[in-house]
């Protein structure tokens, strides 16, 4: 399969983004992801539409491979994971790689890390953070000091959560963002399959409007959430409405 | 980018699987996917090495370039998500569609569905439940009766986690499994940038253990975990012994 070859990804927001984590802890199941869940929530909020995720291990030609698709395919590229002092942190060289740029110790990096910790010695591994591709823009890290950074559109974050979202929170105001998107839940006290015809006449009626649903099994009882979701108020409030009056009806004939 | 450009997937373990995660309702961070996770540990428990996991939307094009790109890659691909009965569940014509096979209600799905729920009318939506592309097995849903499948090498599970839990249950015991990775965890009670320079030459001496070490930081502490992996119980013993010696010895000068 070519890149001509490629689907074209669909999207109706104006704004999209891929996202990669880099780590061999959660391929393992050792470290369990919550990165994904938060980024794409925080996107959401502002606009941009998260299209696709790749997992990859610590793996240069991996995680080249993944940045070089997504940053072609999307407005931003997210990564967590490999930015630490460690043998095992290499996430700042493979985007070097990605753009075919060199990479060293940046003054910039190394004085963000001083600043938070004047009275550590700056070791070898230490000063591994500091390595910034040429040409990137530096992500300030509240927590620790340690710097991400953004080169074209790609934005490389920390792995540790609590930092990430440090990361994020900054960068955030600086990204293009779209239209929001509205969006209203319906809930039934119904399992899908009861609700799943009159759903799918309502989303032939409302073609421009997105309309998911979502089962969930407490282990004795079914519900379903219907999610409404378009930029147009209106629509929205109608597609809800239609759903409720399905819902209802069928709730008082189980 | 061709096939035939992309990265050798290294591995030094035998038997290997991708994962595809199918849905919107994660992308927009509106749920947060689990199930990653549970395969993950799952497979590294009975020997098989997850290396890369997709998070696509319900768009026909994204869930097949996934599928067929990790199929070639790795031993399995294990997928989770849209197999219910609505509109938006179109992971199993997908699989057809990259598989190249017909797609029709299988009687065998149709019975198992019917056997859990004798009493439930067989709307056309939950018929849906029972649409499998030929030449596939089918895997049992403990929970709701609708099953799974398997085709090739890829193994089609449900979304909701109680039920992808079960049907992965089921699976597990079929398929070819590596040998089990043994792995040991030393805690160092110190920062990561601390511990990276000892690591590094430990790496180094035991180029065939996996090292890996992994910075937790709880708002006011820093620790590492640092994780010694290989196939070789008496590797690891070693390896682990030099890690808790190069901690033991930066934890008193700390």
């Amino acid at each position: 399969m070519t890149d001509a070859d490629l689907p074209e990804v669909p999207s109706t927001w104006s704004v999209t983004a891929g996202i990669v984590v880099i780590g061999d802890e959660i391929l393992s199941g050792r470290t369990k992801d919550t990165n994904v869940g938060h980024i794409a929530e925080y996107l959401t909020g502002i606009g941009i539409e998260t299209r696709e995720v790749r997992i990859v291990p610590d793996v240069t030609s991996m995680i080249v491979e993944a940045v070089d698709t997504l940053r072609a395919r999307y407005t931003y590229v997210f990564t967590t994971g490999g930015i630490g002092p460690t043998h095992d942190d290499i996430t700042a060289d493979a985007i070097a790689t990605a753009f075919g740029v060199g990479i060293e110790i940046d003054q910039r990096a190394v004085e963000l890390i001083r600043q938070r910790k004047p009275d550590l010695e700056l070791t070898a591994a230490r000063l591994r953070m500091a390595r910034i591709p040429h040409g990137a823009e530096l992500i300030e890290n509240p927590v620790s000091g340690a710097p991400g950074f953004q080169i074209g559109n790609v934005i490389v974050m920390a792995g540790v959560p609590r930092i990430m979202q440090g990361m994020l929170a900054g960068v955030g105001p600086r990204l293009r963002t779209g239209p929001r998107i509205l969006s209203e839940t319906v809930v039934a006290h119904l399992p899908e399959g009861r609700i799943a015809e009159p759903l799918s006449e309502i989303a032939r009626a409302f073609a421009d409007v997105s309309i998911g649903s979502y089962p969930h099994f407490d282990g004795e009882n079914y519900m379903t959430q219907v999610v409404v979701r378009s930029r147009d108020a209106d629509r929205v409030a109608a597609a809800k409405a239609a759903v409720e009056e399905a819902v209802a009806k069928l709730e008082q004939t189980s």
